[in-house]
Order: C-alpha cells, then structure tokens, then sequence
C-alpha cells in the first residue's frame, strides 16, 4: 500500500552533517576525525541526558559535543573557531539527491521529524531552499526527549493525522531506523554509507542508498 | 563527612572488560579494536533499548552487541568462537587495585549497582573471589532499564536505607559518575584511562585513578 504521508529524519538523511566541519576547514588537525567523533558524542549525549532525564536542546547539546570532541582529540580550537563550527551548523549541505526524491514524493504530505532545535531545522531547511517541500517540521523539543524515544515518534502521527503503519518514515541512521519501527512505522533505511543494521531486534521495510530510489520501491 | 555506605560500578571499575577478549586470542583480526567496538555497541545498545522502552538483558544486549561488532569489523567468527568470547564475560578479571581498597572500605556496607544480570555479577564476584566483600549485588535487571536512568540509581539507597548524598557512588565511566551526581549521589570518578569527562553538566566529587586511592581521599 503506498504511504499516506513521508516522513523524514534530519541530520545524516536529508543534510549531511560532514560538511560542516569541510566548511571550517582552516582548523589544524584531523577534521574527519573531529566531524565523526563530534557526531558520536552528539548522538550519545542526547541518549544519555533523555535518560537521566536532563533533556538540553540540540544546539546546546551539539557544542557541548563539539567541545569534548576538541578536547579528547587535543585539537587546539579558539572559541571563534568553536563558534564558527557552530555556526556552520546552521547551514548544512542537504545531499545531491534529495530535491529530485522530494519532487517526486511531494503528491503525499511530506514533513520532518527530528532531533534538531526548531530554530536549527528552519536554518538548515532554508539554507538549502527545501521549505516549501514540507507540510511540517517537527522537533523532539516539543517533547523535551530524543529519539529513539516512543514520546517522539508520537509527533508525527498526531501531527499528521496518520497512523504511523500508513507513513514512511525515512532514516539513513539505523539505530532511528530501529526506534521508528518499534514504534509502529513503515520504515526505509537510506543506507548511504554501506553500513550495517544495529542489532537491536528491528529492521526497516525497504533499504536503499539513495532517497531518489524511494518512488521506484513504492 | 565520611559516607555510610559505598556503591561500585561492576564493569570498568571493579572487572576488566578488555581482559574477555584477551583470554579469547586465538582469533584472527584486531582484538583491541574488537575489545573497544564491542564495550561501544554494548553501552549504545543498553541506552537505545532503555529509549525505546525495549529491555534486554545484559547478557543479551553483550551478545548483540559482540554479533555487530564482529560484522562491522568483518573479523571471521564461528559461532562456537562467540560463544566462546561471551563464556569468557561470565570471568572478566578484576583490576588489581579491587582488592587493597574492598579490604580498607569494609567498615562501612559495600554494594555493587551494575548493568550486568544477576548472572553474570554473581559469576564475575564469584570468579574473582569477591563475593564476602559486598552486602548486596543490584542488576538494573529488577526495574528493566538501563544507566543512566534516575530508576537504576534509586535502587541502591531503597535497597541500603541510606539517601543517595550518604553514599559514595564509584564508577570508571564518566557518563555513569554524570548520571549518578545527576540522581543525586556523592560520587567517586576512578579515571583509569585518564579519560575527559563527558560534557553532560555533571561533575564528580572526587576524581582518582585506582580504587585504592579512595580512602585516603575520604
């Protein structure tokens, strides 16, 4: 049955969350290595502050991340340049397939649903000329958790006025994969890196590498 | 002021998690990126679960968790070498500063607050010759979440009947000294690895490198 409505994950599916630090490239050291550990500590302090239940918005969440990751790869780092790194998390680059997926999928109300801020995802959306594409933003911070939370693969049905079996949820993080299907969804993992499922018990209803291969699997 | 009672961490702190994979060295492929990867998946599995309200046991998640690891690593395993290396789980070895400071703490009551089954916290207890030292072994098992949720760390106060500012809570994994300072312990970071603490807006009350530092801090 084709979905009802499509909804999207954020950072890692839509944008691509390397090309921040690509944009600040006159730092010293290893900034592969920096983007990739400043993405694991983010993903991780959102896991762990909803646990302790300490919830802190994405963008503060995202330069405390920015922070430890200087500091545990010895990266010599002005508080311009941290500001600058932020700030360049405001404008990230949305990957070269997504305008022609979402031109094609648009007949169905399209919306996101994401860990970022409300005021991160505005930027990001519009940095990259993407709004007039969604019905619907939503942010975790309505619900002051993250995902994989339930509480906030709630918002997009309530919102949408689906349920969550007739959405697409669209992921290219698989552990979000594995959240959005426990919750109820249909689930697409756009595996753009060759990656492998988590092993947490769920697994997505359609795989592919790239969000323009979504019409075709329907 | 002296505390009334001391809670420890089990893995990490008291047991060498690296020391499992060391014991299982006959095969192919980088054991310490092994070691690390498996410790990783096995912590994000027990944060993501918790999230999405699908518990696991610890034996379980450790076991999902050596699956991913083996598979993102592409190291060759037999299913009779995994079970192998998780038999090994049940015997990790103690550091050796466990004994000196368990020996000089005894006074007041000694408590474990771990992750792990009561299986397996008996085994690792009992492997290592421990069992005498602690007045109670507590799994999250019984309220089926994971650190660092503010349930796991009610546990030890209700079980010992003292509030959680009189016991002094020891752990090696900063996130868990965060999580345990959150809920309201006073807390004890064993900095084994002279690691950074995690940026999660909670700071340990004393910091040190070997357990048996401890009572001269007190």
């Amino acid at each position: 049955m084709k979905p009802r409505a499509f909804v999207f994950d954020a950072y890692g599916t839509l944008f691509d969350v390397h090309s921040v630090v690509v944009r600040a490239a006159n730092l010293p050291g290893d900034l592969q290595a920096l983007s990739a550990l400043w993405r694991q500590k983010q993903l991780e302090y959102t896991w762990l502050r909803s646990l302790m239940e300490r919830y802190q918005d994405f963008w503060d969440v995202t330069e405390a991340a920015l922070r430890a990751a200087v500091t545990q790869l010895k990266i010599q780092a002005s508080d311009a340049e941290l500001h600058g790194l932020m700030q360049a998390y405001l404008r990230p680059s949305a990957f070269p397939d997504v305008t022609k997926a979402l031109d094609a999928l648009q007949g169905a109300p399209l919306a996101i649903l994401s860990n970022g801020s409300p005021k991160m995802l505005a930027s990001a959306v519009q940095h990259n000329s993407l709004t007039s594409y969604f019905a619907e933003i939503i942010s975790v911070d309505r619900v002051r958790t993250y995902k994989p939370s339930p509480r906030v693969y709630a918002l997009a049905p309530e919102v949408l006025g689906f349920p969550p079996e007739e959405i697409l949820f669209v992921s290219s993080n698989s552990w979000d994969v594995a959240g959005a299907k426990a919750f109820g969804y249909k689930v697409c993992w756009c595996n753009r890196s060759q990656g492998h499922m988590e092993h947490l018990g769920f697994s997505a209803d359609l795989t592919m590498s790239r969000l323009d291969q979504i019409p075709d699997c329907l």
